[in-house]
């Protein structure tokens, strides 16, 4: 079975979840409830801005997915059902990103949904690591992807961070985000290592 | 005509139907108009847990439609206008269960909605069956689809199934809804009829 | 310049309209404000039924829409920057429909969204007309389109139909919806025009 | 690595985001709550009207993006890890037009809601000026994109005209609008210089 049509149907889910999440950023009305009263000035987009900076980090986390994404399934030759399956469970709890940065960000950074959302960055993060190992094990040993993920210490580092936000979200809902934005800092650095062992090809 | 674009759009389709579902689950707010008031709280979660629940089976159904559709494309070598529509018409009942699974999931799994829930998925799996059938006769006889599909006891079984919880719902919802899940368990199997009738190619 | 994006974008765009439709149909709340109050009665689909019809015979035109659309980009030899805009002219009218379909059905098919939904199909229809003779120009003289297309009767008769309705719809909204479901009838029968005058391909 | 999947993706999102913006376009209730109340009448779409103008305005100015974005990808060779976060860059302010696009046109075109459009329009005009920058660092000396750009007045006087704009916004709202609309006239002309340089191939 070809990957293309996997590819395909990712990439569609993985647009989708990037654009919805736009949707949370509400248009501003005065009256709340768009009884004549609009919000025209620019202190309506105040309370609107914890949503865009949630916003924006959560589109370069999801980025950073359809980047690994991207590179991972260039070593995929064959699809098996597992394979899909396994896709399908981390597009589910990507899916609940929009959710968690709506709620997040129209709170404020408050303590809970700051580490609701880190709970679903990190069942995102295992979906991942099972998706690369069910691929790894399709491939048999002298798998490409095992080699390229080598060491792996960015997919091993990411799981502790997400858990030590938290864990600290409830009191420092702060030291969390920044945690978050460390994990987002240490993957937009390129992943060169699949690119050095595909490289010959 | 080619199949690719037939493909491409019911990838298309399936993706925005899969995703837009999380939209029915809504940002919790305390005040529920926004009226200053928000929902930060992790007991703002609870009411949206029978949400999260029904999001959750149905995007394992829809994730099973994607895949069993994959699989039957497959065997496609001519797209006919009758394989066309009938596809449309596969997608017009898919497109219906995001509105059934908000209306459940916001109800507690009440029984109407969990009845209307199992009728859309009735219609579904009627709705694929024509498919499968105009495919097969589109192929002529020596359908390389109708070899794979061969008893199709799953594609028999389950609208029992549909029936049977539709009817169970007005009085023991649990008890339908218990249905929904043993389909959709039925289904998780991967569907290998087609992959050992392909695997020669 | 390809044909292939074109076509993608095309069906991308055309897969989200068809199925943001859906969310016209808002899931019931017995308190319209869901303060506490919801809507787990089959009563509480009655007020949906309306925009449960509009929606089907939009998603029917829809269908069509891509359908002749997928028929037509397969005589497309080269995109010029005239089909690309044409396209997306098309593309702006279609998107209108979720639009005009939910101010119909929420309305139980009054007057006014009943015509003012014929003038989108009208606008619709006429954007098709310009695409195709836009292709036609493209391909000089020996156009296989203009082949295919030949006398085109549905696509004179269709505006026709539509101004009749949209003129009745302010009297006999009734006369104008059913209307609307002949064109549609007219075209489902599917085009074998085209696929006439290709087939030797 | 190949260019297929990163095409495939912005088309998505662009796909998705000119289309989600139709979604601010509102159904009209005459009781704005849905209480009994609907808006059936002609006079109910008045107050859409202006969303509507602003809507048609964002569907061009997308549509000249999807246009150049599409002309400029024929360029590129090699996506390198820049390539793909410039291009992210700029689906990431492109995904801000639906919101600026809905605020400006329920607001009557108000001064600081068309400012707001107008740093969105700048914002998205610089990203793809980096991206363009990238994309030909990539190719090296003798860039096929850098001939087909040459002085690229095109891409220097929006800029300004945008800034102008946001700069008589706040006193001026209807100047904006207007060089607004002249940017978009100016960028309507299809571009031929890519065509002119690719042409021999």
């Amino acid at each position: 079975m070809g990957k293309g049509r996997l590819e395909a149907f990712s990439d569609g889910v993985l647009a989708i979840i990037i654009t919805i999440m736009v949707l949370e950023m509400k248009v501003p009305h005065a009256g709340a409830h768009g009884e004549g009263g609009h919000g025209p000035g620019l202190a309506d987009l105040l309370p609107i801005f914890p949503v865009f900076l949630s916003y924006l980090l959560s589109f370069i986390y999801l980025g950073i997915y359809w980047n690994n994404h991207h590179h991972m399934m260039h070593t995929v030759t064959r699809v098996t059902g597992g394979v899909l399956w396994a896709n399908l469970h981390l597009l589910f709890w990507l899916s609940l990103v929009p959710f968690v940065t709506g709620w997040m960000g129209e709170n404020d950074f408050a303590p809970v949904p700051t580490a609701v959302y880190g709970v679903v960055l990190l069942l995102s993060a295992l979906a991942y690591y099972v998706l690369q190992t069910v691929i790894i094990r399709s491939q048999g040993k002298d798998s490409l992807l095992a080699k390229a993920v080598g060491s792996d210490w960015k997919g091993r580092l990411s799981p502790l961070l997400y858990v030590a936000a938290i864990v600290a979200a409830p009191f420092l809902p702060w030291v969390a985000l920044a945690l978050y934005v460390l994990v987002a800092v240490v993957w937009l650095v390129p992943d060169r290592r699949i690119e050095r062992v595909i490289a010959p090809d």
